[in-house]
């Protein structure tokens, strides 16, 4: 499928002079949606998963259907203070300041093999705070899994080590 | 499957003498997570649906899901300022003051059937927002669906004409 005709570019957003990709047409239709999950679950071949985890909010959208269909549990990953439950907390840089990422502290067994999964790779902070997380609670990175690559933004650097796939690179 | 001894209950969060619903462990277990969302499923009984409409961000965990196994399309319903292309604005109450629901105004077509989808139901006044938006874009409300239903709150009331459902109520 070509899933590239299902992302819109919006311009200046969120600020001027950066160009969005929007995943909202590929969500809306059905063959997209789906085909875009199948897609995502294919780019794991064979990859033994237990947990998936999926950071607040775009990273939720495709997570939880990763999860269940590969057999997996979901694991939400929340900016500070929106997880009920006992945490763990990690930093990660935003252009101005920094902001923290939040775990249930019970979310993973030790030795258990994670899935990490967002929309977009950009800078990668935010998927190295997540990796960070994972491996703090004992859990092993199995993949780390988007829809879309910035590939400009060279975010697999921060994310050296760690088996990339994404869909869709720009 | 005993949905409810997935869901755990945290004392005094968000605040001091509220007890809070905590749906993690059921989306931790594969098992509970992929039944939870086919229970969601079989509430819809045979109801045609051509959009499911999730709720950031803990609707996003379930509609998506929901919109592939139904043949539908999904939309994301988010905080004002989030979504990137041309939205439509509803306000909504919160305990103090208001906050702003916006969707994109090219995401319904006129007379297609929409479900809505949020993970609790408590005062209604987040799904009714919603209701609001799909019915400015012309679409039809044919269900609203929820994980859970905190029925003291009495959120039904305030979406009084749709049809309500939920996998466990309190």
């Amino acid at each position: 499928m070509d899933f590239e005709s299902y992302i819109r570019d919006v311009a200046d957003f969120p600020k001027p002079g950066v160009t969005f990709k929007d995943i909202t047409p590929l969500l809306n239709n059905t063959k997209a949606l789906t085909a875009a999950s199948d897609a995502l679950l294919n780019m794991l071949e064979g990859v033994h998963v237990d947990k998936v985890v999926g950071v607040d909010s775009r990273g939720f959208i495709f997570a939880p259907m990763l999860a269940s269909k590969l057999g997996a549990g979901f694991i939400p990953v929340r900016k500070k203070g929106k997880l009920p439950y006992k945490t763990l907390s990690e930093p990660y840089d935003l252009e101005y300041g920094t902001d923290i990422l939040e775990i249930h502290s019970d979310a993973i067994k030790k030795g258990e093999k994670v899935l990490v999964h967002d929309d977009v790779l950009a800078t990668g902070g935010t998927a190295q705070a997540v990796c960070k997380l994972v491996e703090k609670l004992g859990g092993e990175v199995v993949q780390c899994n988007f829809l879309i690559q910035l590939a400009f933004l060279d975010g697999a650097e921060k994310l050296n080590g760690y088996p990339i796939r994404s869909l869709l690179r720009y």
